[in-house]
C-alpha cells in the first residue's frame, strides 16, 4: 500500500489557485493515499467570521471536493485533506476524505485552536474511514495533543492517522512518534510552510511532514522550506500487530477500569 | 522545589549491599524528592518464583524501607524507590514513597512487561499521593507506554510522574517528554544501568535518566554509562498551568463523551 502526504504552500485566499496547483502536483502520482494539510485551500488565518464564511464551502457540492474528485478518479488516490466547511449556518474546521471511486466523508476537527474557536462549530465525533486495504483515523492538527484521539481512533480500528496539519508549535513531529509506538499504528501528519500576517501578527508554520511506522521510525520525511510531495510503500499488516513484546499486547495489556477517569465527565 | 533521581547498578541478589550504597550516596543531598530505579534492591532477573519469593520483603515491615526511612528523615528526603513486594501469598512489582516525616506509601505496577506476568500479581489501582507542596503521580517502568496512566494520574491531580524504570527499549525517554508536553507535568524517570544474564540470556540497561518539564524540556540528564544523582530546582506551579495557549486548557479542551471507548469493558 503506497501512502505519502502532499506539504504545501497556501496563498490566503485563493481557492482556485491552490486546488489547481495541488491537482498538477497530484498528477504526478497515481495509486496512493495522499494527506494534505489542514485548510489547504483557503489558508489560515481569517480576519473574521465574515472571510471565513465567503471562503468556506459546501461539501460534497462545493468547488474544491468537486475539483479534488476528479483528480482522485483520474489517478486512482485515496486524499484526505483540510478544508473550511460550511454547514447549515455552521463552519466546521474539516477534513475531507476523497476516495478514488467517489467515496466522500467528513471529519470535523474536535479540538479547535486558538482563534479557531472564534469562527469555528466544534466537531461532534471522532472518525474512522474504511478505505481499500486499510482503516483511516482521522485527526486534526492540535487533536494531536490529546493523547485520548489516537487511542479512541485506535480502538475503533484506525490503522493509519491522518493528520492534516497547520503547525504552528515545535512538539507536534516528535509527539507523532509517540503516538504511533503506544498504538501500533502508521501515521501521516501533513503540515504546511509559509508566513501568514494579519494586521501586526502573523503565523509562520513549520513544514516538516512525515510518515511514522508502528514502532515510531520516521520513514519518510520533508523539510520546512519547500513544497513536497513524497510517497512511500508500507505494509499494513505491520498495523495489525499490537504486540511490543511476546508477552505483551499493547492492547489486550490495557485495564480500562482503571481508567475511567479519563472518560469522566468534567466538573 | 528540589527534585531529581538516582541512576544505579544494582548487584543481582545483593540487597543490603545496594540498600547501603543508596545510603551512602543519598547522604550527599537533603531536602529534596529523589526518585530511584524499580527493583533497585534486587535487581530484575529473577529465574523463577522462589527466588522472587526469597528476595521479594514486606512493606513496611522489611529492611529496605525500614533502612530507606532512616536516611529519608535523617536528610529530609521524599523518596520514591522500586522493589518486590511480599504481601500474603503474592508477589508484586511495586513503588514505595518514604516521606521524611515517615510516611508509607505503595503502588503496585498495573502493566507488567514480558517475563513479570510469570512472577508478580498486577496491581489494581493508581497512585496519587500528596507529598509536601506537591502531588506525584507514581508509575512503574513500562506503564508508560500507555497513555491512560500519565493521563489519569494527572486527572487526579499528579504535577509530577515519579517513574522508576529498568528500560531495556530505546522508546520511553522521549515518550515521556510527550507525556509531559500533553499532561502539562513534570516527570523524574530513574533508569538503571548494567547488564545481567541468566542462562544464554541477558538483559542491558539503558540509562538516560531525566527529568522533563511541562513544556517537554528534558532540565537533566544522565548517560548510560554511571550510576548518576542528580537534583534540579523546579517551580512546581508550572504545572498547574495547564495552558499551551491563552485559549487552549488542555484539560479544560478535552471532550470526554468522546473518548467512552478507552473506558470500555475489553471484548
Amino acid at each position: 500500500m503506497r501512502i505519502g502526504f502532499l506539504q504545501l504552500r497556501p496563498k490566503f485566499g485563493a481557492t482556485k489557485k491552490n486546488v489547481k496547483k495541488v491537482i498538477t502536483l497530484l498528477s504526478r502520482v497515481s495509486d496512493a493515499t495522499i494527506v494534505l494539510p489542514e485548510l489547504f485551500n483557503t489558508g489560515y488565518l481569517f480576519r473574521n467570521k465574515e472571510e471565513l464564511a465567503s471562503l468556506a464551502e459546501r461539501i460534497p457540492g462545493g468547488y474544491t471536493v468537486t475539483e479534488l474528485k476528479k483528480i482522485a478518479k483520474l489517478k486512482r488516490l485515496n486524499l484526505i485533506f483540510g478544508m473550511a466547511q460550511k454547514a447549515q449556518r455552521k463552519y466546521y474546521n474539516a477534513a475531507v476524505y476523497v476516495s478514488e471511486k467517489g467515496k466522500v466523508e467528513v471529519y470535523q476537527k474536535v479540538h479547535l485552536f486558538e482563534r479557531e474557536k472564534l469562527f469555528f462549530t466544534r466537531g461532534k465525533s471522532l472518525k474512522v474511514i474504511s478505505s481499500g486495504e486499510a482503516k483511516l483515523g482521522i485527526m486534526i492538527c492540535f487533536d494531536w495533543i490529546f493523547p485520548e484521539v489516537s487511542r479512541s481512533l485506535t480502538l475503533k480500528g484506525a490503522q493509519i492517522l491522518c493528520h492534516p496539519s497547520n503547525l504552528i508549535l515545535p512538539y507536534a513531529q516528535a509527539a507523532m512518534k509517540t503516538r504511533c509506538i503506544e498504538n501500533r499504528v502508521f501515521a501521516i501528519t501533513a503540515n504546511r510552510i509559509g508566513t501568514e500576517r494579519m494586521g501586526t501578527g502573523s503565523l509562520t508554520f513549520t513544514g516538516g511532514s512525515q510518515v511514522v511506522d508502528p514502532t515510531g521510525e520516521v520513514i519518510v520525511s520533508a523539510g520546512d522550506r519547500s513544497e513536497s510531495l513524497k510517497v512511500i510503500d508500507v505494509n499494513i499488516e505491520e498495523a495489525k500487530n499490537k504486540n511490543v513484546t511476546p508477552a505483551n499486547n499493547i492492547i489486550d495489556d490495557r485495564v480500562p477500569s482503571l481508567y475511567s477517569v479519563i472518560c469522566s465527565k468534567k466538573k
